[in-house]
């Protein structure tokens, strides 16, 4: 058995607008990459993000009181304050340097996924920053959408994003988006080699997946934005980023 | 730019004292898979586990009186909970089915580890576990060294399992011994693509790896324990999972 991870050439830079399902349908034919339906196409959120105008200056934001107030605490430039809160739906952690949130898509994650970086080239004072997809399931599903009308092949779609987590250092790849792939796959109930049902067997697919892309997508994503993976073992279902937000009631761990 | 990760055939059923260098160099050159030194082999945690001997009868174990009242808590069986204790330096959340702790390797995670499933075939009652290996670090080095003067090639190597984790439903593969390759790759201070000195750029590279090795790895992990992943990007150092633990005092999330 084996997968193999491929990165996608001939991606131009993305800016507002674009359509990134027929952009990528060009760059696949130019390399004549061949696809197949079982196929994940892994694509990294900056650039659904900049496609769907997702950038703000920040010299078009006012902070309110409590950006302001927040702001002091954690020693950040106010404006990008109030668009994180504007992201957010709960703030779990506030330190010098440190704003850690629930965002408005469930994700608890530090700054809302608000990025400075990789912006725009003609905007290298940091001004401008980049803010997640408003849906990113919705974003899966019209580029899977897309790639079925001008390829005829129903792929999987997942949008990628880097997080920091609890207790282990360093970023990950994980799902923000997914469409056309169960995100969790779950095997309760399964028997293991011995005939023992597996206890521990809700999997996240999507997560795994959008980790093995980032071992491509790099930090510095623009580069190689979009990453096609061939042969996972899934079943092809509608599927959702969703199915892997764990409400807060839910959460086991400190 | 492409990864390739594949599994190797004719892994026998592992038993303790089993050398793992020479059933893996075997297997190699049975599949005729050519190797090369970027080559980074990803081992699950079970099959190190069980021929390091780390299996233990349940019959065997007497519980502390701490055991006996965390097993009334948590609804778990005593004797498990005292192999759970005896593996960990802090009970972290314990509630009805749940045990989360600090283990003795650094790892934030359900029952240390230890695990029910897959351990013996010829002890379907459960009654047998399997701990973590006694130091996956070392682990890891002992098989990059035998694979070394077997095959005369200087891989990667990491000891991958399946963990549970804060804020996201299902198990994501992270990295609990590594040798070989950096666990984390430190990229602050490089700039991006337009020249923006990046900011979230400790890349849990191994934990990465250990995720995409996990797509084939699978739960039932005793079928397909050993993956080999080619066309990684990472220099070569001689690394450590300990790099990944973050100290409970370091920890910005909740």
């Amino acid at each position: 058995m084996s997968i193999t991870l491929t990165t996608i050439p001939h991606i131009p830079m993305i800016t507002s607008g674009d359509d990134l399902a027929r952009i990528i349908a060009d760059a696949l034919a130019t390399c004549r990459l061949a696809l197949a339906p079982s196929d994940i196409l892994v694509v990294a959120q900056k650039i659904v993000s900049k496609s769907e105008g997702q950038a703000i200056k920040l010299s078009e934001v006012t902070p309110s009181p409590r950006a302001l107030e927040l702001a002091k605490i954690t020693q950040k430039d106010p404006r990008l304050v109030e668009i994180i809160l504007s992201e957010s739906v709960e703030v779990v952690r506030a330190r010098p340097g440190v704003i850690i949130v629930r965002d408005r898509r469930g994700w608890v994650c530090a700054n809302a996924g608000v990025d400075r970086s990789n912006v725009y080239q003609d905007d290298p004072s940091g001004e401008t920053v980049l803010r997640l997809p408003v849906d990113p399931d919705a974003s899966a599903a019209r580029l899977r959408e897309g790639l079925r009308e001008r390829l005829g092949i129903d792929m999987g779609v997942i949008v990628a994003d880097s997080h920091g987590r609890p207790h282990r250092n360093g970023t990950i790849g994980v799902a923000i988006g997914a469409a056309g792939l169960p995100a969790l796959e779950d095997l309760r109930g399964c028997p293991d080699l011995f005939g023992y049902t597996l206890q521990h067997t809700q999997v996240a697919l999507a997560d795994l997946i959008a980790s093995a892309a980032t071992l491509l997508l790099g930090q510095a994503s623009e580069g190689t934005p979009v990453v096609i993976v061939r042969g996972v073992p899934h079943t092809q279902r509608d599927g959702s980023a969703q199915e892997l937000v764990r409400p807060i009631e839910m959460d086991l761990f400190p």
